[in-house]
């Protein structure tokens, strides 16, 4: 009888003692307004930790310890429908009548109403157990709140104040039906041609004369894709224009079912199950529509927004996917180490495998705790959003203090989000490539397990927008901050500088050099603007730069920023994760060892970074013909 | 009709010009007295090549295209014994029909008679199509020539300088019925309770009141092991003392054939084969040894000694063939790329996949570059041995000047080995899973191939000694070197940090610059002896040590040298490449671009891995009980 939320030391810190509840329970529970809810943050909380002792239970037993029956046992196509062996079937009818799949829903709607920081939670401990088994979970309640979402974002949910609580919402028929168990969605983006540029794509959204939307089209590699209720996004208006992002303008969010009233499949057909290197407790297909009746959400071209609205949850949601992961290979890793004798003792006393173990510790503790942040963060936006729409307070002073503290709270998570992503993911294919490692032969067998949680982890750098989209995404918003505002980066670069040789506080000292190497990485990355675009700014201080860069795209114009787009997310991330453990060990002085170990080795890895972001890169710019000014490596 | 032979020009630029063959094929051919041999270097040359483009059509044709088939179809254990699935067998009788097996072994023992370097050639063209079937076949021929080398060395092999060649061997049976096809060995180390630490090995052999030696055990983990030939390694002699090395001198080699003359196993038991995570068209095997009759190979006790002499062409071997794996995930990468569009260009144009390619093809490069040199050295070496053995030349200026040669080969090759080793298994799983993302959701889908690659690839740093094992004995050897002549260690630092500032050459300056970082991070894991020992030598200069730290074993007494023994291979190879491609640019000034992208991302990476072994380790070593002065970063 395991417990994965019980054995976790670190995890029960943040759910005990580290996480900011008060704030985020008196938003999900409306101030303790409601007739059914809890009447304070420390009833709401021991509900949560029973949930947690619920899941943690259920996962290690149910989950985690078969799950070599899970990893055999692939989803196949049969006479047109994706068929679960039985092990799994069992699995998700036990999981709906844990009724788990409300977790998040409001109260009102028949869910548990539970902040989605629980959730998030719930997800690292599924992820422990088995990966691909999360992700199919994770596509029953959190479809369910993608409808719920989208609703709301469109206006055509309603709130009684008086209740409190949402009144009607239109798609209260996806979410009772994902509720009552046996049912799920699917986000249905990537087609053949185009994955990561979304720009290209084909499916095509058609009005008919009789007001009916229709939608036909392919796609795959959609994850959980045989299910009832489809987010599809697809063409309604041509692409104008040659830019390579012009295309995105088009694109329309449907809501479409896969079957009709009777269960019976419509307009559309399984095209293919793929067999993947891992992740087999997830049926990932194929699946083309076919003039399938289709509801628009929101409005025409608006597709891509409404994406983007639920991207940040669904990569903050493949972080903690990520640190399950890595949870699970870690604790392997340590385990076999603690067991196996070689020369005299056994292995984790062995000085590079103690390394790898501890550096595995600390990036887990790291990813924690850059987690819980971005969802904190990320769930405070999201609920302040909800109540200035719903239940905005009276007195225009507090509303405009909680506008505020939103925009706050949506700005660093958007900061810590992408790199949250990159990071964990990247962290659970090297972490799990250790755990094997570590086994040594046994490592490559399939009967240890360890190579499972790689073929796992491979998927996590993939999906959900590639590691390098999210390098992308992160140097873009880095940049332009920068080049929007020059005198702000001026004064924090001078702020770091300064505290970096001036705190009385070692540690402060530290990350602030961590952020001075940062700043520098920013610079030299700005300052390297292709010769033809404001080279008459190279030369100037940059806070005189003012508003004449503001119209530049770093993804297109910044061709050295696009190249080491992955060295500075790597640079932000060590950096976040330094700030964060710095703010937490002001908190929890015991924590402070935790920020020790982290920047131990973050300091020569950023130094590194900054070097290689500094020095290296034209001669690979020249050869893709673009013109550089610097000179090479060679020459000097 | 592909040939990973004739469209490879980095490989055919080393068969065609790099390589040094005339010494090699002097050597082989007994300075060409031969009658059925060939009279030059240039006609030996030719048939080399005819060899490599016959294997290189075969291997992409015949192996290559069938990835599929090979990776779906495991070997199965039927009936006691290994079954493979037909596609397997019918290739492994066209690889016995092309004579292959016999391609290092004397022509007059029925064998090609082809050097070493040719056979890792095609080693690297048979992984690049899989790496399994490369394993199961280098079992083959490779296991015939542990059976020649093994009695040459212990004297029962004779030779007639005649001839002039081999007159009698003890294993010529064994040669013999590999050479016919059908058949091949193994090499029978790894228990369930003694991977890299061999002195804890159980299997005993015991001497019969027959004169019979008997073998009784249990290996596991063994590739091919489902043959007749098994080199075993089994102690003959209780451990004495409690030194966690003391158990390697009662080990002892014995050949066991696991069949009998008719064909039926006898003495033997294969009791599982191994469900791994690639490597499918090679059998893993777990076998039981019961009182099996074997012949002794040398004198008891001699068996470590005997598995060491084979290690280093087994690494080398190791080496090309995850280079062939290298070649083939980087191929199948840069031809997606130049493939798939993205926001308005074929990805190859985006700037990150751009440097990663560009980070592959120099990688590879590197790699070959440090294998060729290997081997021409190992075999050089060997075959000196060879001829000194049975072919001394009269005059004894010669001799001497014969033996200085091959001392001098052998040291460098067994500096260079653990390193190629280290570094190309490294590189395998690196490019491999770049290979995986570079494809994005594609990557993990079986049906593409690229994690199929990565599958295979992440046997290689675990077996032939894991990684950690090559970088505890690079370190062992460079830091005793250092230590038993410390004179020639700090003339050598003094000539590089000259050079590094004072050559008019900018890339021997920077290749100087390398060879700065490796002799400081050996200075500093030297300076950083346990408290206890040698305290008395710390501040002495280090060419005044003279014989004093002689009696030390590095990987006892060096704590701080073990825990960073991986970061000292990291630059091991940094500094190796350099100096071999540095060396072939002279020769060869096309080739300087080559090293010059070495160069680019060796020299940051370098300075990043010095400041990780001068500045950090001492808080783990703490946490593991050791005494260790040195101050936290935390305390800086």
């Amino acid at each position: 009888m395991g417990n994965f939320y019980e054995d976790n030391d670190d995890l029960r810190f943040y759910v005990e003692r580290a996480i900011d509840w008060e704030p985020i329970v008196r938003l999900t529970e409306h101030d303790f307004r409601s007739p059914d809810g809890p009447k304070s943050t420390a009833e709401a909380l021991e509900t949560y930790q029973d949930v947690l002792a619920l899941v943690g239970g259920f996962v290690a037993d149910e989950i985690g310890a078969n799950w070599r029956a899970l990893d055999a046992a692939h989803p196949k196509l049969v006479d047109g429908e994706v068929k679960y062996p039985p092990v799994m079937e069992e699995l998700f009818e036990k999981l709906a009548s844990l009724e788990l799949n409300g977790l998040n829903i409001p109260r009102e709607l028949g869910g548990l109403n539970a902040p989605v920081v629980l959730m998030q939670v719930t997800n690292e401990l599924f992820a422990r157990a088995d990966v691909s088994i999360c992700a199919h979970h994770g596509f029953h309640g959190g479809m369910a709140m993608a409808a719920l979402v989208y609703s709301v974002l469109e206006g055509s949910t309603t709130f009684d104040r008086e209740l409190p609580g949402i009144s009607s919402t239109r798609f209260q028929h996806v979410i009772d039906d994902i509720l009552a168990g046996g049912s799920w969605g699917s986000m249905d983006i990537t087609e053949p041609h185009a994955g990561s540029d979304m720009a290209n794509l084909r499916t095509r959204g058609v009005l008919g004369e009789d007001g009916v939307w229709r939608v036909t089209g392919s796609k795959t590699f959609i994850t959980s894709g045989h299910g009832r209720w489809h987010f599809v996004i697809a063409r309604t208006e041509d692409k104008q224009g040659d830019d390579a992002f012009a295309g995105l303008n088009g694109l329309s969010m449907f809501l479409v079912p896969a079957f009709d009233e009777n269960g019976v499949r419509t307009h559309t057909t399984i095209d293919a199950v793929e067999s993947k290197m891992g992740h087999h407790g997830s049926a990932t297909v194929g699946i083309s529509f076919e003039d399938a009746p289709a509801e628009l959400i929101g409005k025409r071209g608006e597709g891509f927004k409404y994406m983007l609205m639920l991207m940040n949850n669904a990569r903050i949601g493949v972080g903690f996917e990520a640190l399950g992961l890595c949870e699970a290979a870690y604790r392997m890793a340590k385990a076999y180490a603690a067991e196996r004798p070689s020369m005299g003792k056994t292995i984790d006393k062995h000085e590079m495998i103690a390394d790898m173990l501890d550096e595995m510790r600390t990036d887990i503790q790291g990813i924690r705790c850059l987690g819980m942040a971005a969802v904190q963060l990320e769930e405070i936006a999201q609920k302040i959003d909800i109540q200035l729409r719903f239940d905005p307070p009276a007195d225009p002073a507090e509303r405009e203090r909680l506008e505020k503290r939103m925009k706050r709270a949506k700005r660093r998570a958007r900061e810590l989000t992408p790199v949250l992503k990159y990071l964990a993911s990247e962290k659970a294919v090297e972490i799990a490539r250790r755990n094997v490692q570590i086994h040594g032969g046994a490592g490559y067998m399939v009967e240890y397990g360890a190579e499972k949680l790689l073929r796992d982890a491979m998927v996590m750098p993939i999906y959900e927008g590639t590691s390098q989209i999210q390098g992308l995404m992160a140097m873009k918003d880095t940049l332009m901050a920068a080049v929007k505002h020059p005198r702000t980066f001026v004064r924090e670069s001078a702020r770091a500088r300064w505290t970096s040789v001036s705190s009385r506080d070692p540690l402060e000292r530290r990350v602030a050099k961590l952020e001075v190497a940062r700043n520098q990485s920013v610079q030299h990355l700005l300052s390297r603007l292709a010769g033809h675009k404001l080279s008459e700014l190279r030369h100037e201080p940059m806070g005189s730069w003012g508003s004449k860069l503001s119209h530049f795209d770093p993804k297109r114009d910044f061709a050295l920023a696009m190249l080491h787009a992955e060295r500075l997310i790597r640079i932000l991330a060590d950096v976040q994760v330094a700030q964060e453990l710095y703010a937490q060990a002001k908190r929890f002085p015991e924590r402070t060892e935790v920020l020790e170990r982290w920047l131990e080795r973050a300091e020569p890895r950023t130094a590194f970074l900054l070097t290689e972001i500094t020095t290296t890169g034209h001669r690979l710019l020249r050869s893709l013909g673009h013109e550089t000014e610097d000179v090479d490596q060679a020459a000097k």
